[in-house]
């Protein structure tokens, strides 16, 4: 897994491109078993529910890759208003195991209601209020009885699966601690991407710069392992403060004018960017050991493996 | 209740301006009843995690608000990161009967989790997501025995009493009909004052114009009063065109610089303000037959009131 340095066509450079479509296909076995296991095919619903052509095809791309893999995918595409109501049918619906809505829908703090409204129990993308509450408390089970598994966030999730992937996860520490001495740099603190991705990499050992349009904020998990989840503190840096330390950056900004400073960057930094514009320029494979260009494809696969794992909590809850 | 011609230092204006305190006085005796049938001082617990002086004595004026009535009311001071942890104590505390955050807090995305860490048991401000997806469905109880009443969110409530109070709502017209007839135009669609507000008038009966700042959206109840709740559809009409037919106008735009232009409006309609900006200018006594500058002691009186109807929500939970 150490990074190998490859032909590029300005010469050789000592970074390694990794491809989402890599990370995706080391748990594609593990799904496709899980689906064998099951004995049925698990059918997940999308909701589209804006009329923009490149929502729509981004809705049909994940309904491919589900059907690959072994599942039911049905996109229903409804009006905005009606939106809510069929969405409640949906969670009554015995024949829908899980439920995903394609954002956004108003593009306004209406979209935050409408993510409450799918049921708990068939939501895949894990944004529930009471799957992210757990995640910032480090509270991986949803009963006391540890038989029913709390969702994480489907984008969060892949990020650390990728990070795993990597390597940057070392595994010789103990769990819970395989972040231990590595500084992470986030741009980005969205409240269903950045915010609960630095919670997991502090959760697990890490030192987290989060920024966002106008502050800084330092993730650790305290003093030591003693608590129970991170701390959050507001820090006085800016990022060429910050990122020369960085042994990963993880960016995720809306737009294609950003673009992150290369020349902050330490040479052998791990650079992922999981905004659908490319956040870092062209000359990363300076820098970077290893970049990982964009993550979609392990995000979906995520979505795959909450679903499985919703099932398998729905049929704890009935024995 | 009629409007009585009231001497202004301009000569005579039909207009009445009522204070929201005349409002609020009207369920004060209500209230001191509850508290001695329920034979204790309830507690309600205040956060306030900004450091801003007016936010401070906001919470002050509440909180002796609260003690004059006769609750007992407590106003804890805490760092902004650990506010959740503070939430969560304060759920789990017995001696606790309500809790309310003064917001912003981060004053972003974050405030709304923050929002439903607090226990729907003890959630005054009717804030918590289940509170409001029954109310944009016209659910009433929590519970199929309809032992629990499902709570309102405070200021929307505060502003359907205001309403009644006005004689807005006509009593001799069957429940859930009282508005039927009524064009309101409300400006401001936030989550948790206009669109929740809109969605109520509709409910009653009213056809709703809500202008926020890129669109303006039509409630209604739909089809005659079939439907279980309102429909709202995206409209393509300007302030001009729907304000001169307006019965009542809603004000809730939170900038000093914002002025409601009072051309538009017809003579004899009702205006209520409910942000602590002053949205209507000096001359809306020229065209309004009654006038509520600000409505904020009449949330307070609905906290109080929600504040009762969860304890008594708890005590039949626990029969």
């Amino acid at each position: 897994m150490s990074p190998i340095p490859e032909s590029e066509s300005d010469g050789v450079v000592a970074c390694k491109t990794i491809l989402a479509s890599s990370v995706a296909n080391a748990y594609t076995g593990e799904i496709k078993k899980g689906i064998e296991e099951l004995g049925r095919k698990p059918k997940l619903v999308g909701f589209l529910a804006n009329t923009d052509p490149a929502a729509r095809m981004y809705a049909e791309w994940t309904g491919k890759t589900f059907c690959d893999v072994g599942f039911m995918f049905e996109l229903r595409q409804v009006d905005k208003e009606e939106l809510e109501d069929f969405i409640f049918q949906a969670n009554e619906d015995d024949d829908v195991d899980g439920i995903m809505i394609y954002f956004p829908v108003f593009g306004n703090r209406q979209d935050q209601y409408l993510q409450q409204v799918v049921s708990k129990d068939k939501d895949v993308e894990g944004l529930s209020h009471i799957y992210i509450q757990n995640l910032y408390h480090n509270v991986r089970y949803l009963d006391d009885a540890k038989t029913q598994k709390s969702i994480l966030p489907c984008t969060p999730l892949a990020l650390v699966k990728i990070l795993e992937y990597l390597g940057v996860y070392n595994m010789i520490l103990p769990y819970g601690n395989r972040l231990y001495g590595k500084t992470i740099t986030i741009v980005n603190r969205s409240e269903i991407v950045g915010r609960p991705l630095a919670a997991l990499l502090a959760n697990d050992g890490a030192v987290v710069y989060s920024f966002d349009i106008d502050s800084v904020q330092k993730f650790t998990r305290g003093e030591g392992i003693r608590l129970r989840s991170h701390r959050v503190s507001d820090v006085d840096v800016k990022l060429e403060h910050v990122v020369p330390t960085s042994d990963v950056i993880i960016t995720g900004v809306p737009s294609e004018e950003y673009k992150f400073e290369t020349r902050y960057i330490k040479d052998g930094a791990v650079c992922i960017n999981f905004s659908t514009a490319k956040n870092f320029n062209a000359d990363i494979k300076t820098k970077a050991s290893l970049y990982v260009p964009s993550v979609g494809k392990v995000t979906v696969t995520m979505l795959m493996r909450n679903l499985l794992r919703l099932i398998a909590n729905r049929s704890s809850k009935n024995q």
